[in-house]
């Protein structure tokens, strides 16, 4: 069965599914909701969506739409560098200093901001709807003396030839994806990207007062559960109403995790279990 | 003098900069990081770039770029509602219902999902880097039976009309944009827009344990001084590190943040205070 994806086609979303799944076919689809509702459907196997830091992806959308729309599980995630190369057409491959024209994401281009005032300082920045669009757009036009900024999916993909690897400003840029299945049972930890596990839930406090994510937070603490991430998001129901997603680092139990839940559930708020899973590092 | 903000013109972030500085002349920026600069560099007077849920900027960045890059004081906030409109060249007004392509940013497509799925059913959906710039192609190619989702703004800049207001899916939707400027003084709260003053701090915590969260957040709690966000980010220094944005809902006074920040360096974290400022809502 297809693994679906947030497309285009070799963009970094792409590249997450295949280290995940890489002898399965993959489906691209134009938006996260759309991704998400194909797995909820059984059109395919699972989704993979990005979560954080996503270049081509609108970030909030992932979770809120899991959240409020389409409560899929989370059953897998993985974290990939973002390693942006300089690409440019085989034909221009011995110029590639004189290129006139760079194309890529806007926020790609932003990433590479240091290399492009050095190394192209002059070269007039495109900003296009993906990267792998930068890199499909010069592959069509030999003619131009132009460059794309786009990962090597993309070069591979387009026939392109990479003439200046990791062009990024910065090597601690990561992206963040995860996978969503109608399939109860998490992705197996037989990888050698395998990580370890966490589990993720979502706190909705019953009303905005001081000191009540504190309270939350204990309920964790004095169990010794470590937390990776605890992000707050305007609810809904109006400006001043937060949520918070929450990623323990341990893996379900009968015990520890439920415990926990039990008592914040106890104080008044809302628990909302989204997974919990293997996670990954590429 | 000039207020900076995150370009192309006409998008939501050049909205919230004309409502923050009605009677001053706006200057677009191509990346978050240049426009910060200029602020730093005294180009400009201020600049007015994205922090939450925007379409065109990557979000993470402005934060990233104000920890790690250049340390400006963030001086004033804005939340300003994301509302989408459907708009034609005014040719084509009686007809728009007939219009077989809409040509938007990805994201504001996504945000207009059950609109385009219901009303304009078939239409091909285009992508292209900015609202503002699927309104210019709009605008300059009459002949095409094509819309554009944009904001009001663009619409006026264009000499679109708007066939149908508010095609987004959720009211909820809001970005949220912060001005930041070498003057240490916060904006004016002479404002109808003023909401209230918070402050904007930055912990990095000593190692990852369990429980350090805890320890800082206490240090708030029995302040009772309310959180209305937190938010951890992974740290340059690898996976598995992170640092934490918190924002306190008061303005910095001489005992209680003062307190809290000096009880949270005691317990081995280093804080970076980013601003306290006058929030608005539009």
């Amino acid at each position: 069965m297809k693994i679906g994806y947030l497309g285009p086609k070799a963009t970094f979303t792409e590249a997450a599914a295949a280290l995940l799944f890489p002898s399965q076919p993959r489906e691209p689809y134009d938006t996260i909701p759309d991704c998400i509702d194909a797995a909820a459907a059984g059109e395919i196997e699972a989704a993979v969506v990005p979560l954080e830091n996503a270049l081509e992806g609108s970030v909030n959308l992932t979770l809120d739409y899991l959240i409020h729309e389409q409560p899929l599980p989370i059953i897998g995630e993985i974290v990939v560098p973002i390693e942006q190369h300089l690409m440019v057409h085989p034909y221009f491959t011995p110029h590639w200093r004189e290129v006139k024209e760079v194309y890529s994401h806007s926020h790609a281009i932003a990433q590479c901001r240091k290399f492009l005032h050095t190394v192209l300082k002059g070269a007039k920045q495109v900003p296009m709807t993906s990267t792998s669009a930068a890199a499909k757009f010069v592959s069509e036009h030999p003619h131009l003396p132009a460059a794309a900024i786009a990962n090597r999916l993309a070069a591979e993909k387009y026939g392109l030839v990479i003439v200046q690897e990791n062009v990024h400003d910065y090597d601690y840029n990561h992206t963040r994806f995860i996978v969503v299945s109608r399939r109860k049972e998490p992705l197996s930890p037989a990888s050698p990207l395998y990580a370890g596990d966490k589990t993720t839930v979502v706190v909705m406090l019953p009303q905005d007062r001081p000191g009540a994510l504190h309270q939350v937070l204990s309920a964790f603490a004095w169990r010794r559960l470590n937390l990776t991430k605890i992000e707050s998001r305007p609810a809904k129901t109006g400006l001043g109403n937060y949520f918070f997603i929450i990623d323990i680092d341990a893996p379900m139990d009968d015990v520890l995790i439920p415990g926990a839940i039990a008592e914040i559930e106890a104080l008044g708020c809302t628990v909302q279990l989204l997974g919990s899973y293997p996670y990954y590092f590429a």
